[in-house]
């Protein structure tokens, strides 16, 4: 059974109407039906401190305590715990500008990637352009939202950063316009927050950030009373990556018996052939892994090793 | 540097000529210049213990002794240590049937799956056909080897089960025809073997097993003095999975602090979706997940969760 109102009411949730914390004790600041739509207009990740004309300077005086924020929370008539809510992923347009940066301490290679580095995108061609990383690679956009989640169960503030089993950072790039992704609601309304715009993004985001970018969003969230969700689920638009499947792929691999050192293993070869081939410096390579290379778990019963693959798609080079 | 001969001899290695360790003492069966080709009739990898006829009595009485072989080596002239070796697959024409099957002790769920389970596929349509694993939900073929590999520099017999830095069991579907190997060469000569035919798989062959065929694999052996790889790299025959990536993908994750147990995660729950969805049974949705469903890494820097999800294709389902 799905409960939906019919009403094609549409909220808006404005960029200051954030918090920093999965916690079932904020108040909701809006109350909506199933099937109803809600428009957000979200602030990037660094929630507005970094801007188009910022450099490593504004990265070393990131005020972290503000970042990764998520809007919301909504809560939904009818939600109860242990129903699905449904999201459907209606409209993701991105703003003008974007940035990716290694910030000291976080990605998958933090140790070996110490010194900050930021890359400011010019995103002006719109969600169906292109950012140009460099002279004769681009990357064409399909946006998503990083954060996508509901309150927990349990009480308490808990942190925007890791995604859990109600959602929350999940970084995952197949999230785009027509998707549709089902949570399991925790507690009575749900209480829906996202925010975390990705102008685009590679499966892993090694380094840490995607294209990061402002985002207008526009959802539909439909309770589901007879649909059972341990952990998110979703439904893609269509086939995976139309936009960058489009030619052959370069991988490589990495082959460990520990699965973490394997994927830290793939990218460390892609930065390698990356700097190599293509003369981008390390950081800038390990950048563009983040945005743009997707990691595979290609084999993961040849005991004692796992492979991970690192797949770099070659539609994004000017032939 | 290529040292291409530019010869076209074609040699043949023949089904008994099969080895079951990576060891570098093993004599090569035939030596041959870099830029030849090799055709290779492989059994699959239960070594011909398996048969169109075979049951789950079979799989009891395995000698593992004899499976997971390979066939070479191939001694290619002017290889050296440190030099690399492409394998271009030129042909890859898996037999007229194959098997998928749940060996106990195998696999990413083992310890959930104690019981054996053996599914025989008619592969009669050649590979560029489909597979019929139940009524109304049909693989389409896409034909590589699971076992690619050299020998390594050390002395002594290595498992044929994983793979490792100078390939082996690498259980990789993109390697398939028409896509080019790189693989870093340890010993003089090389010394190349191939095996376990695979008519498809998804990315991770979580069940352990993949659709498992006889093989009549042709490639090309040539040695590059320039490039340089430290584990193997690939490049890919064109976009990615294209038999397979024709419609939406349905999606399960698993989100957790160790990134094998996120990707047992997301595995069961898949298995748990296809018994629901589909009336499968579990350890046939198992299966299922092994020759269709592929893994990716979508978010491996959010700490201290990960993100792995299992992503099912819903072209292969009739409409």
């Amino acid at each position: 059974m799905t409960t939906d109102s019919g009403k094609k009411t549409r909220r808006t949730i404005h960029q200051h109407q954030w918090h920093q914390a999965w916690d079932n004790s904020i108040p909701p600041l809006a109350t909506i039906q199933s099937g109803e739509e809600v428009f957000f207009d979200l602030l990037d990740a660094s929630n507005g401190e970094i801007k188009p004309d910022s450099t490593v300077d504004t990265l070393r005086a990131l005020d972290f305590s503000r970042v990764d924020q998520v809007n919301g929370p909504i809560y939904v008539e009818g939600a109860e715990p242990g129903d699905t809510l449904e999201v459907e992923m209606l409209d993701l347009q991105p703003a003008s500008w974007g940035w990716t940066a290694n910030i000291p301490g976080f990605g998958l290679l933090a140790d070996e990637f110490p010194e900050p580095a930021l890359k400011i995108w010019d995103l002006s061609a719109g969600a169906d352009g292109w950012g140009e990383f460099a002279p004769g690679i681009r990357i064409p956009l399909s946006p998503f939202c990083g954060e996508i989640g509901l309150a927990p169960a349990e009480p308490g503030a808990f942190s925007t950063i890791p995604p859990y089993h109600h959602g929350g950072n999940m970084d995952t790039k197949h999230l785009t316009k027509g998707a549709h992704l089902y949570l399991p609601v925790q507690v009575p309304g749900a209480l829906f927050s996202m925010g975390d715009g990705h102008a685009a993004q590679g499966d892993g985001e090694v380094c840490g950030t995607a294209i990061e970018t402002p985002m207008r969003a526009t959802v539909r969230l439909t309770v589901h009373k007879d649909k059972k969700v341990q952990q998110p689920h979703f439904l893609t638009a269509g086939p995976l990556t139309p936009r960058t499947n489009t030619d052959r792929y370069y991988a490589t691999d990495g082959i460990a018996p520990d699965l973490l050192e394997a994927t830290r293993s793939a990218v460390r070869h892609m930065i390698e052939h990356l700097h190599t081939t293509y003369g981008l410096s390390r950081v800038e390579s390990y950048m563009l892994c983040s945005v743009a290379v997707d990691l595979k778990l290609c084999e993961v019963v040849d005991m004692p090793n796992f492979l991970v693959g690192a797949f770099l798609p070659l539609s994004i080079f000017s032939k």
